[in-house]
């Protein structure tokens, strides 16, 4: 089947990281592809995916870069998909330099900003945004949302069964 | 006809920044709705809000806020459907406070912030959503990326054919 | 008895930490109830938990959050009980966007924010706030002050004796 | 009646600011009394201000300071009240550097920090840790908080009726 | 003549700005070209600038852009041309993220970052690039730096002369 | 009367902070003299100022520059006189790149930082150094103490007699 | 033969980093010598070698130096050659003082900064700066660049090839 | 024999980093007497301290500080000596907390500060203190200045024999 998300690496250096997306998608049941690109040392090949990307039927972009975190405004400046910009943590900035480098876009081209590493909420932002019209996408968000939910109640009622001490004893 | 954005402001203070947003949702020919709520003075009005955007027909959030902005994440906590946060400059810290408190959400709960002040990238950011499915949405935003290179040329040629201090002076 | 300081914690990752607030309110002799919640993945309980805090008796509320830590602000939405704000260090922004999203409250909701992981002076505010009409923790206090003093007495008092060399060896 | 709070300004250019908070405690009907001191100019007024605080029948101090702002942490030094810190704006820092120096208090000795320049809710706050005992001050918080909710009802309501353009224009 | 230094800028705003470095390079006898392109609103026109910049003969390239400045970077990518960047104070973040956006490329691809507005030096550094075969422009080099120190000893001269209130009144 | 402290700034645009300083150090009855060079701009002239300080009889310096501030640390590397440096507020950074510049020296060669702007206590630390052995400048240094102090008090007693309201109102 | 780039480390710990310089340098094919000086430590060194970098033949200096980073600066005030400063991450505040002391320049003096710990972008610059009237360098860093789209191109094949996880698994 | 320099340490997880000042002031054979106190748990000691220091023969004060560090500015309030702050590395904001709090001093009550944990740095800005009318320490100073060219310079030849493999395979 058709992928609706691509992934798009700085580096493979942000692979780990962005396995956390990968995994989220699958569990939503979303199909995607995945590439390793470049801003910078290979413009051109950024470029053309992002030229090409609603063409191949893609939906959301989704954009991972560290230090002069230039990915995701690059492809923004060649598609109008949405795309959303993971800032990756790495350097002696920790990743302010990468964050401020995709947020702070110039009026006319956005990038969507998640969290410094936020690999697994940009695929379900990704999600969010394709379950704008898509039933079966947003049956596994809101049963996500009702997850979440119910793990923080089930940490709550371990925590009060057994107390501050055994809790951490037994983590 | 039925909404498809939902602008949420944490005060009217920010009313005159988030025109920009009204502005481009407009000229993009996109329904919206606005509205005053706020995450701690006015908390089951903005969860009541959230709740029932999308049985509303709501596609996409907007909300905008400063300081300790805690309304995107509060929204988001309350609905499936993509919200986009709007840093908002003001007090001492000149909005990064409010950058800080939109875009580090925790996994789980996405927030799509864009730059500090960026309501225009919001509203354009929400009609990029809306395009992945609607074709008069989609030209319309082919046509603005179209307007803003040609633009730059325009701009170019006049630069060249003038000059610095001629440029500067007719401006 | 009744509990008079409610413990918030965004996530049982926050546990050890605030295990040094759950200790000093041990020592100060002031009962307590801990609560995992969570203003994004469980903001019902959150707020549930907030609107009923009074009538169960608590006098002040401690919530613990890190990134963009809402828990203390949601809280302080929905009671008007004091709540004190621990931003906890976590992320690539090692508590800085906590500490922003606890203490920049907008006008009309406060929050008593302490210092990035400062769990134990929660608990000592939150002392202090019930000692202002309680003669016993008020007692409990001036001697925990008290020692505070004494114990820097007692190292310069050692350090002067065994000279920095020594005493750096029997540390 | 005796003074419940006090307040404590590092500089008379600090005396608009905090007037924010002299405003809402008469509104909350509570009584203060305020006084000019330094931590570095006056030590010596300042520690007797402390120590001599809760005999004078205090319950809450309120401190506020710019730059190297040690002046809610020398008063915390001094007493067991709660102190409550207000960070001025002020300097090529514009606060950040008093907000650091009010917050990161070492273990042992909090001061409970508010937003910089957060004056008003300074006063919400010392409220909040007397109404835990007064019911009178309860309910006019309890109001207060009411009040902000109806507020921001009156506002949206107001924007719904007359527009964007309108609003903005009556304003 | 053939032009050396190629100016580019983010937008035409940024113009009064380079006038800085457009009157510095009159001053050293340095041809120019000056041209407004945009990594975002006209990537086409800027990878198109930048493929062709050493065929048409420059030797160095000044790029300006504020907020998430990524001309400088984007440039970079297509040629071997030096690339030196100037951060432009705009926006919320005082041009931060430009600075940040700018120098922190990844390795591979560098950008020569002057200071925030550098705009004069970016001329003066430009400049020294084409000295190094330029003798002409060298000697020019070699006399700007006499001026300024004799600019320095003048100063200081007419200070000792006046005395403190003096040069300052005749200011 | 020899000069006891050398006032180096690094441009003339620091002239006006810098009276502060010199009716500081005028009011202690210090001898000074006041020198405009550059570490940059004039380095020969400020390393042989530096180099021939003590000889002349300086017991100080003060050298105040902006943005990258490298005045302080390079009069320091020629001479073993205490160098006081007051980072200056200017540019983009609104003095932390003059305040890193000139307090995070490396081991070996110290500055003695003041704050940003701090030209007056600039002065004052430097007549701290002069009246470690200087019984004149001592006992104005006591007095200026006392002074301040008793400027606090009188100001303390005027609000207290005026009232806030009154007290801003004759401000 | 005669060396092109004068590389200098402000202390030998910056040695390791720099190698990335060196070996940069030699696979551009361009010579090179290799200094420690200090702008602190031992001003006169740095200025005589500045004063002279010309004449020995060098056209670009490649200076590198953390905290107070100085040393690209204080070389600058003595050379018309191009200066790169490489700030370095150490300390406490991981170099971000030592981008500030490099990149913020005062008119007139301009530095070329590049990423903390940039050293190998630092070599390929001079190399960029070397390659404008080089032909030979010019060729190595066009196959340098080309190697670079190469290698991105090669690790997105395997990664396509392979998937994720065993890409992970290999690695 | 009599001390001449006071270190105070705000806890004694301060004195490893504070025996690189001892060890200097021993080299510099200065007599100094230390002490551990605390602004904020033992405030009455602090100040005896600072009262009797000059009576007791102190000439300087160096205080170190970790988080709100407000012990140098609290001692400054008390004596005209001269007080040197170090910023002690400690804490989520790795010190950048207590520069600001040391360094950011209002008008009438100077710090000296140096880099953060910059111990080294305050026994050599003390010693150039007591140098100012001590001939001895001058020599010793004189001697350590040109002891660090030295070195610098032994380094540097070093450096240039081995070459940069092999001087780094035998650190």
């Amino acid at each position: 089947m058709t992928a609706q998300v691509g992934i798009v690496l700085g580096s493979d250096s942000d692979l780990p990281l962005m396995q956390d997306a990968v995994k989220m998608l699958d569990k939503l049941g979303i199909n995607y592809e995945i590439t390793i690109s470049s801003a910078h040392r290979a413009p051109d090949k950024t470029a053309a995916y992002a030229r090409t990307a609603e063409a191949r039927g893609l939906k959301v972009i989704i954009a991972a870069a560290g230090l002069a975190a230039h990915l995701p405004g690059v492809i923004a400046a060649h598609t109008i998909l949405p795309v959303i910009g993971v800032p990756v943590k790495s350097g002696a900035l920790n990743g302010v330099d990468a964050l401020y480098a995709i947020v702070q876009m110039p009026p006319g081209i956005p990038v969507a900003s998640v969290a410094i590493n936020g690999a697994k909420n940009a695929a379900i932002l990704a999600a969010q945004i394709i379950a704008t019209t898509d039933n079966l996408v947003r049956e596994k968000l809101l049963q996500l949302k009702e997850d979440l939910a119910r793990e923080v109640e089930a940490r709550d009622a371990r925590l009060k069964e057994l107390g501050v001490a055994e809790y951490l004893a037994q983590k």
